[in-house]
């Protein structure tokens, strides 16, 4: 018989061979926490604690920032779709370390939200207070109760992801993008652009994304397979339209991060303004290509890569099986609303990410060059 | 005696051996032709002819969007700086082919400037008829007379750039920046943001460009030693902040078009929030370190860069020698007013991608799987 030996940092690991990996599974259960006692299902609203605002000044506020850097700028680039769509208020996103040197039109009806697992990154702590001394209103995403962030802000939404020990972000990305939800679904009841019914439509989408999230997983088999076949690639690709845009940039990241291969996030209608040029038999290419309203320009895109001899590996939601034919591999998610499907097509980059890191060997939850909360500018 | 055989397209080429260079050495002349009969000296203003938008309207807009693709939406990423730093107005730029999709909070006394060198680029042509759908005003930056683009537009600002045959754009640029300026100085004036003589100083700062980049250009051959140098790497990475990071993403994007080279920009803060963890010996990085209020920053990431062992290609102003001993290449560009220190900028990015694709011996002007203006969505 077998003996297995267990070190005391596996057990902290959960039996999981990296923390990325073990931070990875605890995606269904760290979005729970952080939907769990905001949903008010019976009013169709939501409840946030610690926002710090009251409902006029919700209903007063005439533009958004939001600053955040790495990961955290990628849920503020989804938060942006979020807000516009939901609440119809005008969002600006910056990272932090531009926003605070460019002399932002901070008014006093704007709100500043400051996105930070730590609650410590200092860019975005400096943005906090470039926008506080314009007398503007802030509001943080954080995932550390009582960080300097969370303490400096007027408000805060905290993510219940629980301690993140993995440098490349995870379960602290997903659950930003939840907290982003439910501000963005607050303030459009608040300004009358969302019935009761409404959001409850919104609210019973979102009860269903930990059980989503655990069907995403599945396919963590079948992404390590084309891990195997793609690592030894030098440079990547990421194309999405939308809401998907910030996923192709957040893969992207995750790549470079944990496998030094040097991969790159684009609008997919932008690559044929210039990045299709390096477009050779070499490249892979991943395509964002989820059922919605830009499915048919997306594929165009997909398309375009093939035609010029480069792989196309293509997430693709629920049974779809248009482009099976069409490209050389084929990662699927579940359905679920356009608004939550950056979630679920989250699962697949950190997946494929972490298995082409472990194939190569590298140190996957302390990669070179990086620290986890980056405190000094 | 050697003889000389002219071709009758070496003769269009006016002796040079690319459309390209031929270009990147006609701009001086372009952007003074760009800035001719604008600038009102006396009264300390600028005159547009064609900017089909009264006094008033400037007056009452509440934002601007800017919209393009490629090598235009870096122009925008520019003009963004020059309209909220002279005039106050809140700018939002977008990339063409997610602006359309993203259903824009356009407003009546909002203003969308579409940049397009042809003004017939598909996706920013749908991303006017959006704006105009939804009631906005607009205004186009545009190369050719009568274009699409400029037809339907209320109004236009015409760069003077003259045809632009090599597929990676140069000259269109650089007076796409000249059009973005003179359109911050007018809405400056209007809104009384610029007394007459601010505008004034502006103005003579202009004027200057001309012979500046004259000056900028005579540092070609120092650039081709440097490109041969770096010509088999296999990424670069370029960093600059504030109205540099536009100049850096621009970079990129033109080794990319004509070497093929995976070249990627960065706002040169974000680099410690991923990107950092590519740094190795094999990486040239290009750092974009004029001397102006984020220089010490940028030294600082700079630094970052070569503790990791990176390789620094440092641009730098005037006669700066702090960094000679701290980097591998140094290319000088002459000293001018902060704003227009882009234009200068742009002089060794496009030598450094022109000279390396020469090197590699790829097809400067007609670069693989491009089109000069993509007509299609």
């Amino acid at each position: 018989s077998k003996t297995i030996t267990w070190s005391p940092l596996m057990a902290e690991k959960g039996g999981y061979k990296h923390f990325m990996l073990k931070e990875i599974y605890e995606q269904p259960r760290a979005v729970a926490d952080t939907i769990a006692g905001r949903l008010q299902a019976e009013e169709g609203d939501i409840y946030l604690e610690d926002i710090g605002l009251s409902d006029e000044q919700l209903q007063q506020l005439d533009k958004i920032f939001i600053i955040a850097c790495g990961t955290s700028w990628h849920a503020g680039l989804v938060g942006k779709f979020y807000i516009e769509k939901l609440a119809r208020v005008p969002v600006e996103i910056d990272i932090a370390s531009e926003f605070r040197y460019r002399d932002p039109i901070v008014g006093e009806n704007s709100l500043t939200v400051l996105i930070s697992q730590s609650g410590e990154t200092a860019d975005t702590l400096a943005g906090l207070r470039e926008a506080k001394g314009k007398g503007g209103k802030t509001l943080c995403v954080c995932n550390v109760v009582d960080s300097s962030i969370a303490r400096e802000s007027d408000g805060v939404i905290y993510t219940h992801a629980g301690p993140e020990i993995g440098v490349a972000s995870t379960k602290a990305f997903t659950t930003q993008l939840v907290a982003l939800y439910q501000l963005a679904l607050k303030l459009g009841r608040v300004r009358g652009l969302l019935t009761a019914d409404q959001c409850r439509e919104q609210v019973e989408a979102l009860l269903t994304l930990p059980r989503k999230l655990e069907e995403a997983l599945e396919i963590d088999g079948h992404v390590e397979e084309i891990s195997r076949e793609f690592m030894n690639a030098r440079d990547f690709l990421y194309l999405g339209r939308g809401n998907q845009y910030p996923i192709a940039l957040e893969g992207a990241l995750k790549l470079k991060e944990i496998s030094y291969i040097h991969a790159e996030g684009y609008p997919a209608g932008e690559m044929k303004h210039g990045p299709i040029a390096l477009i050779d038999e070499q490249l892979p290419v991943v395509v964002l290509v989820p059922r919605n309203d830009t499915y048919e320009k997306v594929v165009s895109n997909l398309e375009e890569v093939k035609a010029r001899g480069g792989k196309v590996i293509a997430v693709v939601s629920g049974d779809d099986s248009e482009l099976i034919d069409k490209v050389d591999a084929i990662i699927r998610v579940p359905e679920i609303n356009d608004d939550l499907m950056p979630l679920l097509t989250s699962i697949p980059m950190q997946l494929l990410a972490y298995h082409v890191a472990v194939f190569k060997g590298t140190d996957v939850d302390q990669p070179r060059n990086l620290a986890k909360s980056v405190t000094v500018e």
